[in-house]
């Protein structure tokens, strides 16, 4: 049984599942395996203690919600947010079954298809999963270095995208990623990992030219919970 | 907290999760309600023992997923699969928090929104929703009658449909879908109710003046589900 931490945000988390379902292969109902997801948008904001701008911290909540899952009958976890991710090495301490880390699985997954460690690959996130260095740290294993968009990026492109599309602003944040992605492209950027689990959801709103530059780690996530939950090799 | 007892099948699963979500009016994740799904694909077919098919009975399993979301903290639960209705009374008799019958509110929904007892509404569903009277018992309490597909249109258009969304073939589930709507129409036919939750999925594909004769069981529980919580008057 898979078990999703969710509700950060709650839309991210119905993505996720749905990317899940489509990769499973399956003829019928029996076919697919069970899944039990709590989407908790009550845990506290991750972004606030990461920038040091509010001092209550999610983690309590963040274990709680795990621990539940798992009692729940969770085998496998996975937490279709990345942000949350900073948090990641306390949660797992608690826990008994093995928890997939959405930057890991994306990093593996743009580094075995085709990428190599000279490809520009650019991060277009939250300022904390940013300042957190969540991807930054394992891009830099293999030797990638990671764009990061600047500040007149971030605030007239990114941060907007990502509220826009936490109040259902489709199109709106639609536009507003296509201009973030072209912005990246302009730079010489190859690759634009969406590196928050809001913004996949607005990629439907993006022209098929601008699509074709992106990686979608809820995606990935999601092929690497198919394959585990299979025995299959994750990428 | 809501509770999910999904996974029949586990893409109107995720349909249903997603339609809740868009219909939440919210501005930040934390305005959302906690969720818990059970997406249980391994409840046993629901089909074969209403025909008489099959003597696996899934209401074992239908109530001890159930009981786990309520000891989960679920306090307002609902299915997102209609045939399993059929068990629905014997069901609630196990649990100690309300349940939401997807059938009951779709027929008040479609009764208070313009349509009367001289509406012409056609059910398209499983032959064990038909069979099981799972929308004609609650129609007929208005004095309206139900139009149920014929044999042929059962065998070419609607079941094919529900087992192409089950293995994931969109395009070919909607033109399926688009013919099964058309037949119905051209019978006089003005309101379809598409009670099975695969249908709505296939929606998409169905073109748009084909489309506005529908009504989509999975969108209309899902606003039950947020106006409960709410606490306002569900229509």
């Amino acid at each position: 049984m898979l078990g999703v931490l969710g509700g950060m945000g709650p839309l991210a988390t119905a993505d996720f599942f749905e990317k899940f379902v489509r990769l499973w292969p399956a003829e019928k109902d029996q076919d697919h395996p069970q899944v039990v997801i709590f989407s908790n948008p009550k845990i506290p904001d991750r972004v606030g203690p990461i920038l040091g701008t509010s001092a209550t911290s999610p983690l309590p909540a963040l274990i709680e919600s795990a621990k539940r899952l798992q009692e729940f009958g969770a085998q496998l976890l996975c937490m279709p947010c990345h942000t949350a991710h900073f948090w990641y090495p306390q949660i797992i301490q608690n826990l008994d079954v093995p928890f997939l880390h959405i930057a890991d699985i994306t990093c593996k997954e743009i580094l075995h298809t085709g990428h190599d460690d000279k490809s520009k690959v650019g991060v277009l996130a939250t300022r904390a999963t940013l300042q957190a260095k969540i991807y930054q740290d394992r891009f830099s294993e293999y030797g990638v270095s990671l764009m990061q968009p600047d500040q007149v990026h971030m605030e007239q492109n990114v941060l907007p995208a990502i509220a826009a599309v936490k109040r259902n602003s489709m199109v709106e944040a639609g536009e507003l990623l296509t201009n973030s992605i072209d912005r990246f492209v302009q730079q010489g950027v190859e690759v634009v990992v969406l590196a928050c689990t809001e913004l996949p959801i607005a990629l439907e709103y993006v022209d098929s030219d601008t699509r074709t530059h992106c990686i979608d780690p809820t995606e990935s996530l999601a092929r690497a919970c198919v394959n585990t939950l299979r025995q299959r090799p994750v990428k």
